[in-house]
């Protein structure tokens, strides 16, 4: 078995800084057994379970932390959250992807502008929840602003815009929000997905991006899978194919990508 | 023959608006014989005619303007046109459609504050030739501002905005500056088209918003010829139909489409 792996993986910008972050504060006696964070930091589970042991309480509530400091994950949180947050008097530490923050200064410009703000992507995603809890309701109907999850597929983003502009409007103002880091790794997959006949997706169930990756996978007709430990893997995934790719997503450890690869070869051995 | 006229038909705002502006001015004592149109004032060689045996001296080139009066046409003119003719000490008597004017102020906006402004329309047209001359070129490539012809159909407009889309961008600005009366036109066109089996345009060949509606006919597959007169009607044109329909434009006096009709009447008659 040939195997190519993708040339852009690893962890991105944003999520490398937020386990940074979440480690050096990990790392002070201060909040020593008091560092929360609300849901995951990053969608990884096998990352997040690391800093778990490290100390890190996931919650789901903000009401669960009783004092110490919160962590908001790499996906921002509801304005709501924060103002809770700061009035339980606790210490907020915003691990929030420094590209989210541009997407949320963008709603903010443009809801002070009178603009009708719309945000494209996964409506359960934290990202965007965050994202909503800024547009608010109301403004101008004529006067749109469009925002894009930083996660989402352009392709599928564009789609959207264009229904927007068969409606009735006088403006409608387009950001694209897409990371460079999310375009690129999905332009390495559709290149990667050019000469390989089964395709692995590495990635946190949860991690919008890296369902985008295995979306854009299955529509190149690729037999693909989309897993998060080596240990998922069978046998029969790899039956009859000769040249298999993996693919992982922003939040998925180099580590992890490596451990595939070498699982893919140990089960594909021949004998 | 069965003859169903668009309901609405007759000169547009902006149309009836530049010609009572010549008109008034053509009777001004002051400047009797000394009035300059630059260009054809609206796109309907009838209605200037009428207007040039009123006195107005249709020019090609501003420099053919000695001393009095110059009226810019309902589309506009050039920055550059406007300051040539106050610097050769002309009265200027600006006839250009308020809604014209709605996409100048849009496009100066945008120049303004940065934007690379593009426009979609018939770059030979004088409106666009207005346009762009505001446009300028230069401004930030990823901070696209995009303004369409007044008389643009929004189908082509939102094509054109796809593939704007398309490319790499930071922020795509779409104002939709099609003006009501085209877009009414259009709707009522489509509407009309839907049970003739023959449909004769009426309005000038080198108007904008004419061309439009007889493509929109064209593609909708129905028997349809553009004329400007009755006498350029057939009896050829009515041959094994039973229902004519009849669409203008927005320079297309109404007294014209009653002659066409009348003309219809006459050419069907059996006997």
């Amino acid at each position: 078995m040939r195997i190519k792996v993708a040339t852009h993986s690893g962890f991105c910008f944003g999520v490398k800084r937020a386990i940074n972050i979440a480690e050096k504060n990990l790392a002070d006696p201060r909040y020593k057994n008091k560092i929360y964070s609300l849901g995951a930091i990053i969608h990884n589970p096998q990352v997040v379970d690391d800093l778990s042991k490290k100390g890190l309480k996931v919650i789901k509530d903000i009401s669960s932390a009783k004092k110490g400091a919160v962590i908001i994950s790499s996906h921002g949180a509801p304005i709501e959250t924060i103002e809770k947050i700061k009035a339980m008097g606790l210490k907020l530490i915003d691990a929030s992807c420094p590209f989210v923050k541009y997407a949320h200064d963008i709603v903010k410009r443009l809801k002070r502008e009178g603009y009708r703000v719309l945000i494209i992507g996964d409506k359960k995603h934290p990202e965007v929840k965050a994202l909503l809890s800024l547009a608010g309701k109301g403004g101008n109907k004529a006067k749109i602003g469009v925002v894009s999850q930083t996660t989402q597929n352009k392709g599928n983003y564009i789609k959207e815009v264009l229904d927007i502009l068969k409606e009735d409007f006088k403006e409608v103002r387009v950001f694209n929000t897409i990371c460079n880091d999310t375009s690129r790794r999905q332009t390495l997959a559709r290149r990667l997905l050019k000469d390989r006949d089964v395709v692995i997706v590495v990635g946190g169930r949860n991690s919008a991006n890296t369902k985008r990756l295995w979306q854009i996978c299955k529509e190149s007709g690729a037999s693909s899978f989309h897993i998060e430990t080596p240990g998922e893997l069978k046998k029969s995934y790899f039956r009859g194919k000769s040249r298999a790719g993996i693919v992982s997503g922003a939040s998925t450890p180099d580590s992890m990508v490596k451990k595939v690869a070498q699982k893919i070869k140990n089960l594909t051995k021949e004998g």
